[in-house]
């Protein structure tokens, strides 16, 4: 197997946001050639699979502005500095659902875009949602509808492409792996 | 269900790179007010879930410079403008890995980061692998070493997070529910 790692030689900061900065690296390549990177860090996020005792789905309609569309995400969210994962997930899914959770449980991280970003998401699934009376918000702006929806009907949103991002597919695949484990 | 939409007041370019973009856009929220969003354009991408005869899957390891560490990967690549995501699976596939193969079928599409990027990945599944004798090659900045997993070791490497992205984790899951389908 051959060496792979890339040497940083310079990074340039070329912009710092509320969610997101951007850098230019230059890199010595394994064969000591230069190149550029051009690399997003993102200070990773969480997202929940939460499922109500009649086993549906809790789901968010959002605007996703860099989509122009509106799309059924599982709830998500970003880590605040130091946050703690598994905390951020409880957090997100009281603000952003209003349901507080028995259980929850973590599934699984994942890298979203190796190719230019950091972001790692971390996902849990969650039980037992007891439905808060005074649930934190959303943030100012950040707007959301509530959905449930059955395994079926979540399957029939991925093929009309309402569902349509990374981790809300793999959750729904993660709850038909568990069905076909079942029978 | 309420109105979700969030309507372009300005954009600002701030960056235009060889992969990536980055704009900075005012927006109009539901509520009549104001926000900024930040958001990266990128071309879109394909990967390939590649199957040899004897069930192993295909998969490269690549340093990303992004998380500052190798992983293992399902091949991917970003799509060429105006180029038909099937052809760019295909190329992708033989510059990575020097496979050709006989059937390419698309199995789903979704958007890596839907809260700030418009990235979104064509996720096919090839069978009838042939090694070409002078197959593509990789792009001059370009370093991958070809492993093939079974599936048993793509769950181990899951574990290990040696295999530690989405559209990776995707397909792994995809296969353990097609070999739950079949018994």
């Amino acid at each position: 197997m051959s060496r792979l790692e890339e040497k940083t030689i310079n990074i340039e900061k070329i912009f710092t946001g509320k969610v997101i900065s951007l850098q230019l690296e230059d890199v010595e390549l394994p064969n000591g050639n230069t190149s550029k990177r051009e690399i997003i860090k993102h200070p990773g996020a969480v997202a929940v699979l939460a499922l109500t005792d009649d086993e549906k789905i809790v789901m968010v309609e959002q605007y996703r502005k860099a989509l122009e569309k509106t799309i059924v995400e599982i709830p998500a969210g970003k880590l605040e500095p130091g946050e703690d994962p598994l905390e951020c997930a409880k957090r997100e899914l009281e603000e952003e659902t209003g349901y507080d959770c028995k259980e929850m449980d973590w599934l699984i991280s994942f890298y979203t875009s190796p190719g230019f970003a950091d972001e790692i998401v971390h996902l849990y699934i969650a039980k037992g949602l007891v439905q808060k009376e005074n649930a934190a918000s959303l943030d100012e702006d950040e707007f959301v509808n509530l959905i449930e929806l059955t395994l079926e009907e979540a399957e029939q949103f991925l093929k009309e492409k309402k569902i349509y991002d990374a981790k809300t597919a793999y959750a729904v695949q993660y709850l038909q792996l568990q069905k076909a484990l079942r029978k």
